[in-house]
């Protein structure tokens, strides 16, 4: 375990950066599905895509693909958490879309690893990135989660040290955090934010989030035009839903199991994780995803067309920005505000299925 | 650190179990200030409890003990989380009201345990309980958080692998699940709840809280009349907000990191983790305090006698529910809430001083 971890910060030290979108001759755009819902979802915000970058495809600049390998009956046939193909498939492309997937429980077959988690190593996507914005409460978040280190890198190799005594892992590495840092404060940099909170619980974890706190303290001294400051995540837990301190935050930069709780708090605020998009963005690849999960439960009873690709097409937006189509993203998301105003979704027969809100929104971009 | 947790679990085989307040002869109160506007507030919660006991206290039931050492001055000077002759104080009394206790962060000073993790593993206080309740929005929650283990145990104490790698544990053990789901169950039963959330990440940390879901749902076995259900910590942070779902939720037991940051936000949705109070049980020992800091600044500016006592009044109330006066409880409940609608504290000279707060509340008993 611990060689592992000593190659991985190796790798890192090696890794030459992020590739330059706008240079590049082609850029693959890898559409995967996912379970449940994932497939329904996934398609209409492709469609929503293909439309605003229509010039793009015809000229040969961006290439689609469908990637369908990564259903939750292959991963189990395969008992892996992404089959060998389908990795292959990923790797090819530049940039994936992808719909939610289903982690087997316990109960109902193999214990195999979550696809995310596994797509997050294995593309080393390092920055999760989470936008929250709700205007009328004077909220507009940043989230940049650490995507690959914390409880996550070894989650399922823990040890049971005898039937009463279980042990778990948790490591922060100094690469680790000062990629991340920096992913923050550039994004507060470019954006022209002011503030960068940093959210540990270092008097408890002293070893792993003291570091996390150290370095990105250190990184924030070269940013000296944003104020970074520092808060335990419990506090913050309260604050995100404190009308008198909220909208003082602006971008938040956070281990793993942080982020992936107070980024669903905060997507909650928004008006629920079926609202939110995120974007995890390595050097090389970067793939972007719904935060919700695949909701098996719409496709038991037959709704899976009711399901709303609202999250989906924010990804869809977030892919656009990142790739560097800013107009073409603001674009959508004028698009998407409509559909949300006009296009009444109830998950139920009652209401427009998602391939009307994918019409709607493509109709207005 | 392996055989420091195997004896752990020794003495938890060996653990008689809980101690009978009602038929020992005296029941010692031990009252420690602690920093900041601890002494303060913890003084006016005294004079509460005084009040409603003075028929215990003259008869003898009841004896109240001033413990003053433990101060940050005092903790830097011996360099220890809790100075030996101050444990030994605590450990002569049966139950404890403490006042928040500033933890030394790196830049001033040495780099001590917070005392109040170090209280809670030398009396072994596993319960953490924390009740929240918003009758106006159907909220009425009760939160057991497991206090001894996960997260807190070794958390001083992880390893730098070399200068790039650090590592640090968690630790769950079959002793420490069971009593604190016991307590949760147990709670649930006696006070007519219908159902217990069982809140983990089981998908990613498998072998700590995959041992912790599991022995919550063999407890629940115990329990038939009660419905045990399971849900992972970053929806649940969404669903605390979520009106929608979150008055469905009645008694939740957790792991000690997944506690602390859920109760500080379920706390805020009360009004402020200025309103909350905190049991923290174990068999022998029990210890009642406030949730949020010591707040030094109000020291600093001389703004001490202007804090705010109701989440230690709060406490107080705990204390008295814990050692079997539940009218005594009721009582300071009615008359905290008198007191909240009538005495306008500020926080600064333009409201109500803290001893004013509480003079309402006695008054009002
Ligand atoms: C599906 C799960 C493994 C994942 C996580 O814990 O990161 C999800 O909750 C998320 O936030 O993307
Ligand atoms: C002071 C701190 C160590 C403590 C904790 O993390 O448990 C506090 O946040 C709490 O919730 O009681």
């Amino acid at each position: 375990i611990v060689e592992e971890q000593l190659a991985r910060v190796e790798r890192m030290k090696q890794d030459p950066g992020p590739v330059d979108y706008e240079t590049m001759d082609k850029i693959i755009i890898g559409c995967c599905g996912g379970d449940g819902i994932g497939p329904a979802i996934t398609a209409e915000a492709e469609r929503v895509l293909k439309a605003v970058l229509k010039d793009e495809v015809e000229s040969g600049k961006i290439e689609f693909r469908t990637i369908e390998g990564l259903t939750i009956e292959n991963r189990i046939a395969v008992n892996k958490a992404i089959p060998d193909d389908v990795l292959e498939e990923l790797k090819a492309c530049d940039i994936i879309l992808k719909g939610p997937t289903t982690t087997p429980s316990k109960g109902d077959g193999p214990n195999i690893e979550s696809a995310n988690v596994a797509m997050r190593r294995e593309l080393d996507l390092f920055a999760n990135v989470r936008p929250v914005s709700v205007p009328e409460l004077g909220i507009d978040w940043t989230f940049y989660r650490e995507n690959t280190e914390g409880e996550y890198v070894l989650g399922s190799r823990g040890i049971h040290i005898d039937e009463d005594v279980a042990f778990d892992f948790r490591v922060i590495t100094t690469q680790g955090v000062k990629r991340i840092a920096r992913a923050a404060f550039e994004f507060a940099r470019k954006n022209g934010k002011k503030r960068v909170a940093i959210i540990t619980k270092a008097n408890i974890l002293k070893k792993t989030d003291g570091k996390f706190l150290e370095l990105c303290y250190e990184v924030a001294r070269e940013y000296p035009e944003i104020e970074a400051d520092d808060w335990f995540v419990d506090i913050i837990s309260a604050n995100l839903i404190n009308e008198k301190v909220r909208s003082g935050f602006e971008v938040f930069v956070l281990p793993n199991l942080y982020g992936d709780i107070i980024t669903d708090e905060a997507a909650q605020i928004q008006g629920g994780v079926g609202t939110a998009g995120s974007a995890n963005v390595g050097n090389r690849y970067a793939m972007f995803e719904a935060i919700h999960g695949s909701a098996p439960r719409m496709v038991e009873t037959g709704r899976a067309q009711y399901a709303n690709p609202a999250s989906m097409i924010k990804a869809a937006e977030l892919l656009l920005r990142h790739i560097g189509y800013k107009d073409k993203a603001d674009c959508v998301i004028r698009a998407l505000n409509i559909a949300n105003e006009t296009v009444k979704l109830t998950g139920r027969s009652d209401g427009a299925t998602g391939a009307e809100f994918a019409d709607c929104v493509i109709n207005n971009l």
